[in-house]
């Protein structure tokens, strides 16, 4: 949908998973999603990491299904007994965990033509809260599924990722956040204080500072960031302008 | 301090950075105290990540230092303005946030040596809740910090892992959860029933089963784990046996 021009659209993110608290498997569906909405005109303002356990997955999905105009949840939709998520999801809901009718005839067509057996581990890949909608998943058949704002999909990044795209042109989006990076080859010590004055002149934008370690010194990313184009062109300008008063400062010092 | 035979500890994290939601960084913090807590016996249970924004990390902190053992912060230390994390601690406990005199000391000291001039940027990093202890930063000299059960670290990963080295010592740990892993050449479809058997046998364990998709086709990576040694080597036995029937099954049947 197109989007008008001060809408601010909200998003969460909950990823599901004993392995992402372990340090077993490093995510990388977060940094994936915050990307895509980013680009899409979606804040993601929020994101939780729980484990594979009813109570957390219920409590943190009800927190952020309430604040937040979406909701993204990765993990615990496969078929074997650590995979909870669409049990806990409806606990969320109140609404009972079924086995869906299109989802089982999806799978039962998928494993007859080969010729696998539709185990009852592989049924539960179409258990979902009753009414949900799918997510079509194109790498692998079983569905992520969709309840009001909240938007169940795979662990498996390349899943998780396939999912993503196959809901991103049903969401509302917001108008984007524009952004401009200028690099400081000086840390953030030297440009702290005049940096935040540029930022208090430019109260429309978000002025962000990102330091860089190499090993012997720090430099800094500054990035701007706004909806409206020329208040960010504005502000990134001073910022450069900031950058090389320091430089010749520093020339002029050193002399 | 030696872990007594049954103790769990639990801790959370939160980090917090707008460059993190927005995509422009990619976490690397949250795998890594992950893998630190995990391999000493504290069991991270929770991880949330928020913006720069004071409302959003003081909640989240009050939240998690009530509910875990310990909470270990990433980002937003640094002299910017939008480094807010010392001032949204200090209100989350009801401390004043002042510059501490060792810190300011420390500071002074290495920028006299260094000839660079103390700034008021530079001067941000000395602020903490009043009574803070440091954590001793021996990359970039600027501390973390800890109040009570919560400890404050730098979001850039180099100095966030030396300032974790520098706690980990200091902290009460659990006894360690084991682990073995078990790959198994088959999909969860396959192995799920008979898995969620194995753990029905051996509910002092957890097993988990982790999804491979390499293109072509799903494998899986079961990981049995149990804070117990003999548990442990019980339940993976099974886990093992389990892959060799269901091995010796499909070639039987494409026999």
């Amino acid at each position: 949908m197109p989007p008008s021009s001060s809408t601010i659209i909200s998003a969460a993110m909950l990823a599901i998973g004993d392995e992402l608290l372990s340090g077993r498997t490093k995510d990388k569906n977060i940094g994936h999603l915050a990307d895509v909405l980013t680009m899409s005109g979606i804040d993601l303002n929020e994101v939780r990491i729980v484990p594979d356990e009813e109570p957390a997955i219920v409590e943190a999905l009800n927190a952020l299904r309430e604040r937040y105009d979406y909701v993204f949840t990765s993990g615990g939709i496969g078929p074997t007994h650590d995979d909870i998520t669409a049990d806990a999801v409806s606990v969320a809901f109140g609404l009972p965990c079924e086995h869906d009718a299109e989802a089982m005839r999806l799978l039962g067509d998928m494993y007859r033509v080969r010729e696998m057996e539709f185990t009852d581990a592989r049924k539960r890949m179409a258990r979902m809260p009753r009414g949900a909608k799918h997510i079509t998943n194109p790498v692998s058949v079983a569905p992520g599924f969709i309840v009001e704002n909240v938007y169940v999909m795979a662990g498996v990044p390349q899943v998780f990722q396939a999912m993503l795209d196959n809901v991103m042109p049903s969401l509302r989006t917001g108008s984007r956040i524009l952004s401009q990076a200028v690099s400081s080859p000086f840390g953030e010590g030297d440009i702290g204080t005049p940096l935040s004055l540029v930022q208090k002149a430019h109260p429309e934008t978000s002025i962000g500072s990102y330091p860089k370690y190499d090993g012997q010194r720090f430099s800094t990313e500054i990035v701007v960031r706004a909806r409206d184009a020329s208040a960010l062109d504005a502000a990134a300008q001073d910022v450069a302008s900031m950058i090389a008063t320091i430089t010749r400062e520093k020339a002029a010092r050193s002399a």
